[in-house]
């Protein structure tokens, strides 16, 4: 069995080695192909491959299952940027701003029809399951995204509401990556089920970690922009539950300072998150999250040594220094 | 066997009693609904049935092709609606005016994503070679419109280019959904072959004849706003030719005409046409096409009395009145 680490590198190499695209229009397919060399963790599409060496060897076609689900990704980036009028993606100018937005468009487009292709490679055996589960999960991230730009525009949004919309915009896909994985795997439905709930769990605890890094991690090794979120009043883990245990007299203050956006924004709401406890109060979540996703591992019918990567994955992304 | 008009009832029936959509998010979802409420010919879809009748008694899963199809023009329309910065369609708001610019494009990434739902019908003997066309089809249709956005750009644009783009952004999609029916109907290579082409040259005609009612049309029965691509200076089959065969002169009055807009620019630029003779070229360039697409027809093997009611329809566009 490979580590996370190794499937990662031979993810890579073939992703990138491989041409998606034809020449022209060069137009409509050169955004393309700079957006996806820009790189990226390939979390998604290794969680693919993991997911089906868990039920034994690799089989061909769940690279091309991984090599959708990384296209689907970068697709809804291209378009996510878009939406959130996004100048920057790993420090290099998203599509709408390198070319425009009608290409962001068209190219996402494109890219998102391209994800098809290596859908149409499964084995005639699987194909019916690994569509159905493609399809609801590409149309759940839609959903999600959309929640996100509905909730913009609400003064409040409960715990409950956003832990659904980021279950729907990030934590579906790693879920059904890992399931697409399993599934070309010859896994059956109860194992499907572990497997996904795994993943959606994991994703849910990967979006906390994000937003508590967005306020209280390392920049230089956070490789964002510290303090992004609260900069632009995103609604995170850590704002919904500030303005849900704030005093009065904190709430205040904290909805003034994202009124008026003074310079010294970013510290003075980190500086409130802390007196509410916030960080205590997230990474408790996140573990919580983790824990459940460990639950539903223990779970799936296979001898516990195939599971070995999918727990030295998990112990990576949580015990990260950041 | 149906006529076009029965099978366009029978479909339309289909298509607007279908729930495509789940209900939430209502703001993602509720635009899906609004565009296709605003109707249209669904002229892509009965070509699908038709393909699929001129072999054997329609199959169920040839609806679902043509839902597929249905949406996927819509998902376009959407999208070109946002690019085109169209305000109407079908004398309604687009939707990115009624709703705004990101609804419209993650309703259309909806719409695209349940297109796959339909194919996913299909019985598992077709979904390979129905999936390839249907994402290849795709991928043409996304680079006309890039190549449609290109020209705008672009000083001269040659006959043969014009043709190339118009090809792949409007008549593929008509020749694909003849073959989807067609494969459903258990179609050999080489009927599927000829159906193909009979759609795109078909679509071919269907756009020179659109082009030419843009110009020369009668406004009441065209239902569009007649001199509409003149307005905008879009180059069409008529603008193009005009460009080619025009004296000197006349080829100066187009372009002075183009740029500074006056209050009489359609009728000026309607008379020079008609002085190049541009609309008799153009009739007889559609008649040529049409000619193609019968040619192809003809050589289809299957008994002629399945054909009757493609012949009928092809009589039917392009001996209409307006």
């Amino acid at each position: 069995m490979y580590s996370f680490k190794e499937l990662t590198s031979i993810f890579t190499e073939k992703f990138t080695t491989t041409t998606h695209f034809p020449d022209v229009p060069n137009s409509l397919y050169e955004p393309c192909n700079y957006f996806l060399s820009l790189g990226g963790k390939r979390i998604r599409p290794v969680m693919c491959l993991m997911g089906n060496e868990l039920f034994g060897d690799i089989q061909e076609d769940a690279f091309d299952a991984a090599i959708a689900v990384e296209l689907f990704h970068n697709f809804s980036l291209i378009h996510d940027d878009i939406m959130d009028a996004a100048p920057l993606r790993r420090s290099m100018p998203t599509v709408h701003k390198k070319y425009n937005e009608n290409t962001a468009i068209l190219s996402g487009d494109v890219m998102l029809i391209k994800c098809y292709d290596y859908i149409n490679k499964i084995r005639s055996s699987y194909i019916h399951r690994a569509l159905h589960l493609f399809n609801k999960t590409a149309r759940e991230v839609c959903e999600g995204q959309q929640l996100d730009m509905d909730f913009e525009q609400k003064e409040n949004v409960q715990l409950e509401e956003y832990i659904h919309m980021i279950s729907l915009k990030t934590s579906v896909l790693i879920a059904a990556s890992l399931e697409l994985g399993a599934i070309l795997g010859g896994a059956g439905e109860g194992n499907c089920k572990n497997i996904y709930e795994f993943g959606r769990n994991l994703g849910i605890a990967f979006q906390i970690q994000d937003d508590y890094l967005d306020a209280f991690g390392n920049p230089e090794k956070f490789g964002k922009d510290v303090g992004g979120d609260i900069k632009q009043n995103k609604k995170t883990f850590l704002l919904i539950h500030a303005l849900d245990v704030a005093t009065n007299e904190q709430r205040n203050e904290l909805k003034n300072l994202m009124q008026t956006n003074p310079p010294d924004k970013v510290e003075k709401i980190v500086s409130i998150f802390k007196a509410c406890n916030v960080d205590e109060w997230a990474n408790k979540l996140k573990e919580k999250y983790v824990a459940l996703a460990y639950t539903h591992l223990e779970k799936i019918a296979v001898v516990s040594t195939r599971k070995k990567p999918l727990m030295e994955l998990t112990d990576f992304l949580f015990q990260r220094e950041f």
